[in-house]
């Protein structure tokens, strides 16, 4: 495959305006009931074709007389009226016609007899009549071109006679998956095979602009194959998605196809991620090659696929521009504007945003983001507490119920995670993975509501004590003790098994470890020394993970031979577990939030009947009745 | 029909808690594909069945290498490696396995022959390599309970190998209109039709939140026939609205219907629009009565149905509070609270909230308001330009492009909002109707933009300059002068036709009035006296309608036989017009506006081609070159 290394990228803002100059898409209008018209686009005013009300009607319950005739009437001198001669009877909504011309309402007629009323006082011309024409007149325009229609809009519609609208159609998107290792994500067999996800998020982000977007079969690394599915893809929508690929030889492939069959505007752009997006045309219709990496995939789409159909579709993904601190510094290479999504999230009165994984490929720090901090090209970066502009997706609500967990992993937060959302609380819990001593510091930084720690103190066989009073000698804090976990070896069924770590060394087994700081990681150090055993003379101890899961995968992949880690993850993952000893798994608190609502909440789950049920099924955990130790 | 007047209602905020209480709705769960799950909410935690990434894979394009092996190299001394012995070459995603376990990049791999490259500088373990579950692992809780699916979700699952999801399945929510009256919009036909537009503001409004609405037919008044309506909307959807019509006899008969079946849980809540709405259930499944009167069902659908559905869909329709300068008084009835539709947009620096027309059967208030203002009970209601509270469905952008036209009605307003909108300035036309003299208050009081008027001085013959000196004698303005308009009789091709207003008062022919401080009521008034005409003597002149298009209505329908106004609505009633004269229809605005985007792009919009031909269309006007008059 013939290799092109980016030497010239275009600056992104030239990028999007020569697309905006250059790309136009003709829509098409069409006549769709007016029942199915929700949040569609008028391509014409449309103008009433009846009036409303259509006639002279009654606003009120009660009797039609005529004003003129009611002038006598006053409470020392009732007016008696005769049924069929001086009035008739109406309802709201009744016609009120010659001889009539004004209404009583019902309150205040008082019945003589079977045919004959009583009125206190006169009435006057049209009183109580809704005019015909009142709200609107026939032939007045009701809604002007471009109107996108709201559900009253539909209602007023109706009532002028109008049960079909002319509107734009739905730009309809074409989304090609390409590439020999792609698969279907239910086909995946073998190592090397990669589910097509890319296309779902794409028909996901051009419908939530309100495009319709058709995910067309994957097509093989084949120049013939890749223009027959671009030509049918062109014919078939206004604007086509092909998923480049992500390696610099493939996207150049793409482009060749693209400039062979119509032309190439810009191929690569100075974003990070994002930069070998191709912007071209095939037949006047635009066509995006967009990056195979999801993050750089979903940049593209965000600057170039979706401006485009919101000038049509008028929908636009709402965000708003805030300040926030950031938790941690983020570099930044001065070749690109880079992009960084973030977890946004209130910390006392601050603002907290905090940086996710960077890596393009990263599906999950999309899912978690509700932010994007953008760093211009020539800048080197942000420092950590920095006070930075963030494009958030974040509601209010959003930002005031993230509960901010940074500390020592467990799979257990995932299910406090889960039942705090299935409580309608509203609280979404923030988890950052840094171990326990990250969590100390991200409490002492004040940007982190809760640290999950488990430090032992090889001195004193104490869990978390020490650390928090060394780490906060001056702030009163609480540790919420009720979790213990059960430590121990992961081993595979069928490989080799152990109960010491001197075995491990004797039998040069492979170990896979944890990332120093961590919790686990101290254990394992403590237990080696009480062992006697010299790490260096154990196959892999330099070899870091960062959670329970990578660890017990490794091991079951057999990328090692031996890890250590809970109980839980060695069920859920089919490992066989030997027990080393139980720790304690602490939440470390700043004793002023106690009483918050988000604290509240997370006690509440952590005494809860159901997360002490799924702790039992999941194995290796012991939940007793919650203590708050002031420190 | 027996009748019933409310003398019990409930608190709104208490309605509102025993609905919630009481209001059940046991939403199902259902299986869909992933690809059309966006926006959809989670039922249960979804959990990957494939780690992302798969495999090991290279992060690059490149060589994958034994990173031990790759030590001795540096700028000085190249290592020379093999291919098949040393390296393999390997794309970006492509599996990395023993017995490699780190990757080069091309560009730091040189070339040396077919079969040998060079390198320049040694590399880690693991270089370039993207871990097996990097982004995360499998069996690893990808998204909880509850969640909505946003595009990029889509993309997570996907690669986790999920392609199918269990979401809660959409409300559904049946809607019956009832009435004799009703009849399909397409199918009014005598006075007294009335088509039925409530259920598709209903199906809107339900859906807007993320409900699927189904619209039954409509029920004829039968206690049958609507018991047997209520059971199968019951038996068919998780929660059924019933149109229970307008007067107060129909809702109660509805409310006895619900009551025989299920139960009344709240009839009558004392908010305006609004009261008559009726809260019950069927069979556990809420059964909601809706007020007939368009505004009522709005808020009724709004307090109790919206926040109902968006317990389970968690879409809420976005809306904030934000305070603004009433721009006329705000009366209240000390009964009720009370709910009040405005338009809001920003004149300099302030917000302005013009509040629209207040009757509960106004659609076109519903159709332009962006904001309601809440009068709490017991409150008597608020001053013109004192500050309020409103909460807004308008955007920034929104409120930014309001271009506040108060004065003098012309139909050619609706053309200028047309094209304003079609030529994607975004600028939104708010035209209140006030007449000439409303519309100089107005701009004294710096609420409006730009004023339309046509305020004949009887001494001089001209239009407007004596009228805008009067009222600005310290403030610089400008008059646009651009457009003439003809003023004539309007009259029935088989009715009376005259030329004076003498003629009139002598034939005794019924006339029709514009109210007083309207431009045409001045120039009525001007001729009467000129013709020496004494204004008692003719028949309906104390009988004031607002627009042009209600005089020529009025004549249309014969309640009047003679009206006066302008050509263009003549032509498009199909009147007879008998010309007047030519009057200047000038648009005033402050001096120090003229530079503003909007009236840059209102002036831009007057001197365009496209309405000097569609006011040749219409009729009745001239339009000549833009003049600005300081005055």
């Amino acid at each position: 495959m013939k290799r092109n290394i980016y030497l010239k990228t275009v600056r992104l803002e030239e990028a999007i305006e020569e697309f905006q100059r250059r790309a136009k898409t003709h829509v098409q209008v069409e006549t769709i009931p007016l029942e199915e018209a929700l949040g569609r686009v008028l391509a014409k005013p449309v103008y009433a074709r009846l009036s409303n009300p259509n006639f002279n009607a009654s606003a009120m319950d009660g009797i039609a007389v005529r004003a003129q005739n009611t002038l006598s009437a006053d409470e020392r001198n009732p007016l008696v009226l005769e049924r069929g001669v001086d009035f008739i009877d109406v309802d709201t909504g009744d016609v009120i016609e010659d001889p009539y011309n004004a209404v009583i309402m019902i309150e205040e007629v008082y019945p003589v007899d079977q045919t004959h009323v009583q009125i206190l006082s006169p009435c006057t011309p049209y009183q109580h009549v809704r005019m015909i024409g009142e709200d609107f007149i026939v032939g007045e325009m009701l809604l002007e071109a471009e109107h996108i229609l709201k559900a009253c809009d539909l209602g007023a519609l109706a009532a002028g006679g109008i049960t079909t609208v002319e509107v734009y159609q739905k730009i309809r998107v074409g989304i090609i998956p390409t590439g020999d290792e792609i698969v279907r994500p239910e086909e995946v067999q073998k190592p090397g095979d990669i589910p097509d996800s890319n296309s779902y998020m794409f028909k996901g982000m051009v419908e939530e602009v309100g495009a319709i977007g058709k995910r067309y079969p994957i097509v093989k690394d084949d120049p013939n194959a890749l223009k027959e599915a671009l030509l049918k893809a062109v014919k078939e929508n206004d604007l086509v998605l092909i998923n480049a690929g992500s390696s610099a030889g493939r996207d150049d492939y793409t482009s060749t196809c693209i400039q062979e069959l119509g032309e190439v505007w810009v191929h690569g752009i100075d974003m990070k991620p994002g930069k070998p997006a191709i912007l071209g045309a095939i037949q006047q219709k635009p066509v995006i090659g967009i990056p195979g990496y999801p993050v750089s995939a979903y940049m593209t789409i965000k600057h170039f696929v979706q401006p485009l159909i919101s000038r049509i579709s008028h929908i636009e993904p709402s965000s708003q521009r805030v300040k926030a601190i950031l938790s941690q510094a983020v570099p930044s290479d001065l070749r690109y504007k880079e992009f960084v999504r973030v977890q946004l999230g209130k910390v006392g009165d601050k603002l907290i945003a905090a940086p996710l994984t960077r890596g393009a490929a990263s599906t999950i720090s999309l899912v978690k983001a509700n932010g994007i901090l953008v760093i211009p090209k020539e800048v080197e970066g942000y420092q950590a507490r920095q006070e930075v502009e963030i494009e958030s997706f974040a509601d209010r609500f959003d930002i005031e119920h993230a509960l901010f967990v940074i500390g020592s992993h467990d799979i257990l937060l995932d299910q406090i995670r889960n039942l705090l959302i299935s409580q309608h609380t509203g609280i979404r819990l923030v988890s950052n993975h840094v171990g326990s001593e990250g969590g100390l510091i991200a409490m002492a930084r004040q940007e982190a509501h809760l640290a999950p720690i488990h430090l032992l103190d090889p001195q004193t066989g104490q869990y978390n004590l020490k650390a928090v009073r060394t780490y906060f000698p001056n702030r009163k804090m609480i540790l919420i003790k009720a979790i213990q976990r059960v430590q121990g070896f992961y081993m595979r069924k069928d490989g080799p098994h152990v109960h010491t770590f001197r075995e491990i060394s004797q039998q040069g087994l492979r170990f896979v470890n944890r990332q120093r700081g961590a919790g686990t990681r101290v254990l394992t150090d403590y237990l080696c020394t009480k062992e006697g055993v010299d790490v260096r003379t154990i196959v892999g101890y330099e070899k870091e993970l960062f959670t329970h899961t990578a660890v017990a995968y490794a091991v079951k992949n057999q990328s090692a031979d031996i890890g250590i880690g809970i109980e839980s993850v060695a069920v859920e993952m089919g490992l066989d577990y030997e027990e080393i000893g139980v720790e304690d798994y602490d939440f470390l608190i700043d004793a002023q939030s106690v009483q918050d609502a988000n604290i509240q909440a997370f006690l509440q789950v952590l005494q809860s009947g159901e997360l002490k049920e799924r702790l039992e099924q999941m194995k290796g955990y012991k939940l007793n009745p919650i203590q708050l130790v002031e420190i």
